[in-house]
């Protein structure tokens, strides 16, 4: 989409220069402001036309059942949507009696700007009504990192040739009318039964509305007040209607004068508290955001935000394309976790409502990964999250008759939500990446009291769970049979290599953390002889090879399956799942996404070179990439392989998903993870970046094409600034306090305050770049990279 | 449930001596009446009080929404469910003024027989109202197995003391109410939108009602007429109303006296044809059946059944609730087939609702083998409904990217409509379950122009099928990946023994039937490059065997699994379907029904002796039975391994599954094919009985506690009577003219006319009984057997 026209290629902005009526919804969600808490998808502000409108709090769900042909013990009956909540972000202009709606009249120029580093959406437009009256019209929109339940909008109309009656109705509009959902089962449900009202007022400048959801009781508070500047004739009034608040500024304005609207909207949700106490909370936070102003807001987010960047900007020179998309995702990063504070971090983050706005596996594998190394305080609090539906989690464990706590396959609320169990419930490994998550960001932060308060009891948890999965054969083997894995066009498999490498490092991390914690461990029941019984476990995980091919099998006995017929797939049946019967693909080798490779990835240490480098050979060939966490993964190992070519294609590939809607689903809302993966891609991928065991690792080497990297990262307080060169790489400590050990190419650094340290990086050695399946190779861009 | 004292122990019936409303829904079961085409549950005349009115047509169903938490590519979107059709049955008595409910007023005495020779069920009862009138009211019913469309019902009634004003209601009643549904999966759906009426009338003594269903657009056309015989003041009047038609009988009767009231009820149904052909079909069908009259249709009925009998006998010595349970289970395996013609056999028969009323697998695995050698046209036509439903299973196989036809797992009209595909459509072993019955058919009966209009295709599609769904590995071998076999407590397996040697046997036995019929085989298409290709499939089919435990596995990989904890599994956890997910049932060793044991069963030939004791004793000790289709097939091979005590407990088992009421669903309908495996496993049990490969073979034993065992068959168009007493075996013809070829314990023999020819018995060798997990040893009974 960045290659249309319509899109100006920058390096600090997203910035299109042309309304394109058929992309609408997905510029809706490319376009879109959230801070992890309040999620507004980039709409144009007169609400009409639209793709999806789409405003959403974190955590903020209705209930719906779940159906099944055949039930059976352990479906879940309920499932989480996330909902629509009032459109507070609208803002409709007349002109003389004359709606402004781009498809009537004339579009003469659009305009619109998300600035990285401002942290708002501009939009310039003029527009010539039927009638003929032309107005330009300005706004500026944003969501508040630092007032968490704050959105604003300053909207300004002036006409620019003659004398124009202006009308602007602002307003708070619930239950909107959604556009009936799409087929794809990775869409969301789209619920048809609306919010009930609990509350509604309004006076001169403001409005409030309570509603509350029918099913799992939450209430939302909707408030907005304004700031009004026109000409001396300017008039406002409001009025309640049937679900909505509207406040309507007249005026009378002549050229050179204009109608400048700064509206402030606050949001509050909760499942407990009463009628009143959601309406002073909105109104309070209505009240600071009005003493700090429309500047004030405006300056607060280009602190935070430059804040961000010195912690965690990646330059790439060389590449102006993907320098963009790289930032963009960073941004996008940014926006669905910020604030997320201690709740889920979705798939789509708050930019629309595709997988039913539920957090998967993702969130600990692809984005927390980020965050740790960027933005680590949001890291925790999603820990935190997760630590917080132990009890949940808990509760399933013995519904499935394990142990300690299984966390959910998907959920918003902590509740398993997954109505597919093959692809859901099995797929445990999710407890692993968690555990995973948690040892990583008590490594990156050195944080001993989280590890202690949040890590230990998760660690624990999810290692009980483990050792109640798995079993020792005769032979002393540790088998996890029946499980899925990563790869979803495989299911219910035994000894799933990654599934086993994490759960090992899941046992031994669990048993580790107990010993820097007994107290922990005595209050959470851990004997020795527990501790000792996972270590056992975790010592004799099985790990199937296939010794006549020499290389990993993803999961026991899956190179004996029969190779997917590729030759005999015609393009359009690709993403397979939509084609083919799940039977067919989890029978045959065929790679949805990454599976051994992500485990070569994420437990790289259990993997010799030469084996990383054949398992990567052979997966290739039989990788379709038809989930958006593919390309990512490909690229790191592509790149540690020696295969940096195409490595590169695939960073650019993870970069542009949403840019290029590779997946043709942005409409529904961006993919956060993949977009995390661009970062993962680069830093762990050309950046050659690991944190295994303690250790920070890099391997630096540079793709043709790309002539500098830097990026810059966060570890044990300390801001980390790397920059490679095709020749070099330099290591440099940001803060003159402090010490860091690092690897470089096997080589043991330290680094002292701010002294730079600069070693060669060693070529890569050659080798033949690995075949995909036909029409599967990464998409090389055409285009304007210079 | 005829341990119950309300039932009696009868050679030739089974005989209920008090009304016991704490089991009336089960009772309907066990009482129901049927011919393969109309079914009547035994629901007491005067339709209350009911466990589930019931009457059903074979193949009428009405379509239902199948739906999905999360949809996939190929999952059905529509199920089908056997519908209550127009009740004719009923038939409501007033004593003055108060009707006949026997939880009102005092049931003196209550007697009812269903007649295993008579083919009726009658009932005999004295019953004084609340006001104290006392009747005597008797009626016999009866499902004519000559008259396809006919059910009749003489109903007689008299006082038995003092005067008394009688009226009868005969009706028939569209839309009765019905019971909401149970939770058990393995229950029905009950659909809440009725049949639309399409026509009605009634004259004098007459009525008829067409009704069709909304969505599957079926139409049903049901008629009744009578003849009355009473006092001279018997007034007799109709009457139409919504969802009914009614024909009142009113009389006076003195002590002495009594009104005998004749109900003739014709169904007729058509998916295609007009609402005058319906009625005038039933009319029809009414005219034949008043010329036959009263007396005719009973005289009918028993020379029916007195043929069937002399065709299928077995006669038990020295267990008498055995000998009743093996009677009463042919009479149903008869009632659910001889009139079924080119219709679906279904699970359930048509004695209630239970499985939605669809045909499984269990048609052709188990009630075809009984059929096939008792009443051999019956089976030819289940096949040739199957046969008929190739386009179907065509289009199926296209959708699914296979090959040839796949066979629905579940359905009433051919359409696949299983919701849940892992023990649904990725059971294929179906297919070569229909394969198989075609061959052994065939090799029963001789019949080559069936093998030629009907066997040909069959086998060629299956074998299509398997080739398509198999493939050769680097070594060779053929592999079937990601299938499930009969054992639902597995699934999505690779390499399942009796799914591959089932598929081999499918794949020869097509094969080799194209040799026999080359211009049929032209046909469609068969190549001799074809036939070599399965050739070679079949040859090299892969089975995989755990050398270590000398066994073999009942799917690749499945010795490795973790055992069940049986011992930490309390009794009321079974089925253990109801309390456990099935990824934990999946992914252990625990078997619902046996898999690898019936794959030793019915490809006896695959194993050897000491294979088949060694996996015997194996599978034993981790089967649970939750399924019906289990205790026949470990009693034939317990009697086969040796473990005649133990053979002779699953017999009971089988035998008195609905009897007793040992599955607990027995109001939803019979388990035809459990009771059909009554019979395989007495013949094949401890007649030994096999029919492998073109030849017929016997190794009779009796168990302890038989004294005596014989049983007809019919081969090649001749009657075999087998007498096998404790020390030796009596073949005989029955037919003067024929001669036959049969195997005793290994020594060929030659039967020529009616000559009989006696060998002696083998003693079995001596073999420690094997055990079963803990509590799942078959029910030993306590009981009657003198």
């Amino acid at each position: 989409m960045i290659l249309h026209p319509a899109f100006r290629v920058e390096p600090w902005a997203l910035h299109e220069t042309e309304l394109r009526l058929d992309i609408l919804a997905q510029s809706e969600s490319l376009f879109a402001l959230s801070n992890g808490h309040v999620g507004l998808r980039g709409n144009l502000d007169e609400g009409d036309p639209h793709g999806l409108p789409g405003s959403y709090l974190n955590g903020f769900y209705e209930l719906r059942a779940l159906p099944y042909a055949e039930a059976g013990y352990g479906f879940p009956e309920s499932g989480q949507t996330l909902m629509n909540v009032p459109n507070g972000k609208l803002i409709r202009l007349l002109v003389d009696d004359e709606p402004l709606d781009v498809r009537y009249g004339r579009l003469r120029t659009h305009d619109r700007v998300l600035d990285f580093r401002a942290g708002t959406l501009s939009r310039r437009a003029e527009w010539t009504s039927p009638a003929g009256r032309t107005v330009a019209v300005t706004s500026v929109r944003l969501v508040s990192f630092t007032h968490r339940s704050i959105a604003a909008i300053c909207y300004e109309v002036a006409p620019v040739d003659r004398p124009a009656s202006i009308v602007l109705q602002s307003e708070l509009v619930a239950n909107e009318q959604l556009p009936t959902s799409a087929v794809d089962p990775r869409a969301g449900a789209s619920l048809d039964w609306p919010l009930a009202r609990e509350d509604g007022s309004c006076s001169e400048a403001a409005g409030l509305l309570v509603y509350r959801t029918k099913r799992s009781g939450l209430c939302v508070a909707t408030a907005m007040e304004h700031v009004v500047v026109g000409s001396p004739r300017v008039h406002v009034a409001s009025e309640l209607a049937t679900d909505s608040a509207r406040v309507s500024v007249a005026d009378v304005l002549q050229p050179g004068e204009r109608l400048r609207l700064v509206k402030l909207v606050a949001y509050g949700w909760s499942s407990e508290r009463t009628v009143p106490a959601l309406r002073d909370q909105v109104a309070a936070a209505l009240e600071a955001a009005r003493i700090a102003g429309w500047e004030g807001l405006l300056a607060d987010q280009r602190r935070y935000l430059d804040d961000f960047w010195s912690r965690a900007d990646v330059a790439i020179e060389g590449d102006a394309e993907l320098q963009q998309a790289v930032r963009f995702a960073l941004f996008h990063v940014l926006q669905a976790a910020a604030r997320a504070e201690r709740r889920a971090i979705p798939a789509k983050g708050l930019t629309g409502t595709g997988y039913d706005g539920h957090s998967f596996w993702d969130s600990e594998t692809f984005i927390l990964p980020v965050l740790t190394h960027t933005l680590p305080a949001a890291a925790g609090d999603a820990l935190r999250w997760r630590h917080g539906t132990l009890p949940i989690a808990r509760d399933r464990a013995r519904e499935l008759h394990l142990a300690g706590a299984a966390f959910p396959w998907r959920t918003i609320h902590g509740e398993e939500c997954s109505g597919y169990w093959p692809a859901g419930t099995a797929a445990f490994h999710v407890n692993a990446d968690i555990a995973d998550a948690a040892l990583r960001y008590v490594d990156a932060t050195g944080d001993s009291g989280f590890e202690r308060d949040v890590g230990v009891e998760i660690l624990v948890e999810t290692a009980r769970l483990w050792r109640s999965l798995g079993h020792h054969d005769v032979h002393g083997a540790f088998r996890i049979d029946g499980v899925t894995g990563p790869d979803e066009y495989s299911a219910v498999a035994d000894n799933n290599v990654y599934t086993n490498l994490m759960a090992r490092r899941n046992l031994l991390g669990a048993a580790d953390a107990c010993v820097r914690h007994p107290g922990k461990a005595r209050e959470l029941g851990v004997s020795p002889e527990e501790t000792a019984d996972w270590r056992a476990a975790s010592e004799h995980v099985f790990v199937p090879r296939d010794s006549s091919l020499g290389v990993h099998q993803q999961a026991e006995g899956f190179t004996t399956h029969e190779v997917w017929d590729f030759a005999g797939t015609r393009p359009d049946q690709y993403p397979l799942m939509l084609h083919f019967p799940y039977f067919d693909l989890y029978r045959k080798q065929v790679v949805k996404q990454p599976d051994l490779v992500l485990a070569m990835q994420l437990c790289s240490d259990a993997f010799t070179p030469d084996e990383k480098s054949r398992n990567f050979d052979y997966y290739e060939r039989i990788t379709v990439r038809d989930s958006s966490l593919s390309a990512c993964t490909q690229a790191v190992l592509a790149a540690e392989t020696g295969h940096l070519r195409l490595a590169l294609d695939y960073v650019a590939e993870a970069a542009l998903i949403d840019l290029q809607d590779l997946e043709h689903n942005a409409r529904d809302g961006l993919h956060i993870a993949s977009l995390a993966g661009t970062w993962i891609a680069v830093v762990s991928g050309f950046g050659g970046m690991r944190d295994h065991g303690g250790a920070l690792s890099f391997a630096p080497r540079l793709p043709e094409g790309l002539t500098g990297l830097s990026f810059t990262i966060v570890r044990r307080g300390l801001r980390l600034c790397v920059s490679v060169s095709a020749a070099a790489a330099t290591y440099r400590l940001l803060d003159p306090q402090g010490v860091l050990e690092l690897v470089h190419h096997g080589e043991q650094l330290t680094l002292q305050g701010m002294t730079p340290v600069e070693r060669a990086t060693p070529t890569a050695p050659q080798r033949e770049r690995p075949e995909q399946p036909p029409g599967r190779a990464p998409r090389r861009r055409s285009s304007r990279r210079g």
